[in-house]
């Protein structure tokens, strides 16, 4: 069974303990996080990141806020706008809420507190096994995968970080690769640096810990290496995926689809059910997050003393644009890998009905 | 006329002063280069870049490695490989080469110096009169395009920089938008920051001093903007353009091109006859330059006291793959615009025709 080498969130106390994903991959910073506007900070500046996880950190928010002993009808609201308005686009993060607030609502008051505790640890745990079903289920789906070499080790494409930093388990898109590892399939992974937040060093740093091999590429050298035949599946997470099967994931994904698509490469969307919106009918309807323009004009990284540093890149005056994720439509998706099994998007409409039934 | 704000290569006695495009645009530094290596280096570290302006800057390597008086065949066929060797991708290196070859060989080994200066300097002369026609044609072809918004400034993006600084006059790709601009033909610009050596940094440099407003956006939200309509057309330069039509040009712009094509706006492709190789029949045959690990795993900028910089943005042990271009087909191609007009990829075996005669 996959354990995650540093826990990415775990109770302390009436208190949350996250692992700064800013910091990374220079520093390995746990923080704790001991208010509800702690947590809501830590996953609008993302030191939380990742659908999955930004679900999990929600739940265990709502326990971070009811702890008090607050535990009336105000309190659960607040928490749960507090919450639901630190990012938009991710619908992990309005599923864990309302599972909370489900679960809350009826519950006498004093009763709430010791109730969100239990149900956030319920939330941690089952992503964890989701996790591991989709490292399963995607296992099978890359032994199916052509390579192009004989007896060559098959290389995946990714984007961004789904990895075990992105949830409680050993992570989405990353799971397969993992579950291949641990079977002794050869595979090897090629990580875009994934500007402006650069989560791909994130990417990068958990293949490096787990002795895959791996190679870094700017996210503008994806398309080439697709047309060359260099890569022989991509696999991405996501942050929400519309009834349709569009699917929002970091911005940069779509471009990677298309790359994929044009040159006959499966590409596939690793991610839970909770993924999945019904009530969105398609990509454009998705609201996109649009952040700060500093996150593109500055970037992170070690000085030559080997102390984090940040460095501005655009002049001074200068304006941005810098949505946070973009929008794959589904005829780019060769197919879903979920904990229930992998699927493709003809099959959508009868999966989400099997899933509501 | 278009006068360039600061020239980015003149003659300075036996030697050649370049602009430092390396240190741009935190620092406006000119360097001089006294011999055949100075000039072979500026180029292959990128100090001076841009298809256009390597293939000037290789021009007047070859008289500078000529002013010492050394004529001999000897010193010219060293000049010409030295020179030849930098960049393997961008053709106006090499048409630029066998042009010098062409004037000098047959010259007598004393007249050839004076005669490699003229030379060169008439390809500079060239260079920025092709140029200035690609604005004027290229005007024509933005007053054609739809706006989606009534009254709205016509907004382009572009890729790399193909501004200026890429040449001896007034660019490539940028030409048209500063034709626009002077005729006050409301243009705004998305720049993508093109990384790994974030070329977009020199293009939002070019446009602010020239007053023209402009967006700077990570490569990866090219995808979005596109497929959300908030760009009119897409317009960048080029390496090399094979007999079929399929172009090199800084890696990612195959991306923009699938995204634009997908979005049905119009991608069109900037550069003089000379980046045309009809002996290359089609871009899988295109050599792309793979440069250093290094320029992935590092960035610079200037830091909180404005000093300039270099932080590491990979861990130790890092690999990486750094193809330096990529070939967008030709099919995505909506046409070139050239220093003889445009013309759509239907048209291009009869240009090359009439080209030759």
């Amino acid at each position: 069974m996959f354990v995650q080498p540093i826990a990415t969130l775990r109770r302390d106390g009436d208190g949350l303990i996250v692992l700064d994903q800013t910091r990374l991959p220079w520093r390995v910073v746990e923080r704790r996080l001991a208010t509800l506007e702690d947590v809501a900070e830590a996953i609008s500046t993302m030191q939380v990141r990742g659908a999955p996880l930004i679900g999990c950190a929600a739940a265990f928010g709502v326990a971070v806020a009811l702890a008090s002993g607050a535990g009336a009808d105000a309190a659960l609201d607040h928490a749960l706008a507090v919450l639901r308005a630190t990012r938009p686009t991710a619908v992990n993060l309005a599923w864990a809420l309302n599972r909370m607030d489900a679960c809350l609502r009826l519950l006498p008051h004093n009763a709430r507190s010791g109730a969100a505790w239990a149900e956030a640890e319920a939330i941690r745990a089952e992503d964890a096994a989701m996790c591991a079903a989709i490292g399963a289920h995607g296992l099978g789906l890359l032994r199916t995968f052509k390579r192009t070499g004989e007896g060559r080790a098959l290389r995946v494409m990714t984007h961004c970080n789904a990895g075990w930093l992105a949830t409680a388990g050993m992570g989405t898109a990353l799971a397969p690769v993992y579950a291949a590892c641990a079977e002794g399939l050869g595979v090897e992974v090629f990580v875009s640096e994934t500007r402006p937040r650069n989560q791909g060093l994130l990417t990068a740093w958990e293949l490096a810990a787990a002795g895959i091999r791996h190679t870094l590429i700017a996210d503008n050298a994806a398309g080439l290496l697709l047309m060359r035949g260099e890569v022989d599946a991509v696999l991405v997470g996501a942050d929400r995926i519309a009834a349709n099967g569009d699917t929002a994931n970091k911005v940069g994904t779509y471009l990677k689809a298309l790359a994929a698509h044009a040159a006959d490469i499966p590409f596939y969307v690793a991610a839970p059910v909770s993924t999945f919106d019904p009530g969105t009918a398609c990509g454009e309807a998705i609201s996109v997050e649009e952040r700060a323009e500093e996150e593109v004009f500055f970037v992170h990284g070690l000085d030559g003393e080997g102390c984090l540093g940040r460095l501005r890149l655009a002049p001074e005056g200068a304006r941005a644009a810098n949505p946070a994720f973009d929008v794959t439509p589904a005829v780019l998706v060769s197919g879903f890998i979920t904990e229930r099994g992998v699927f493709g998007v003809e099959e959508l409409a009868g999966f989400l009905q099997d899933v509501r039934a």
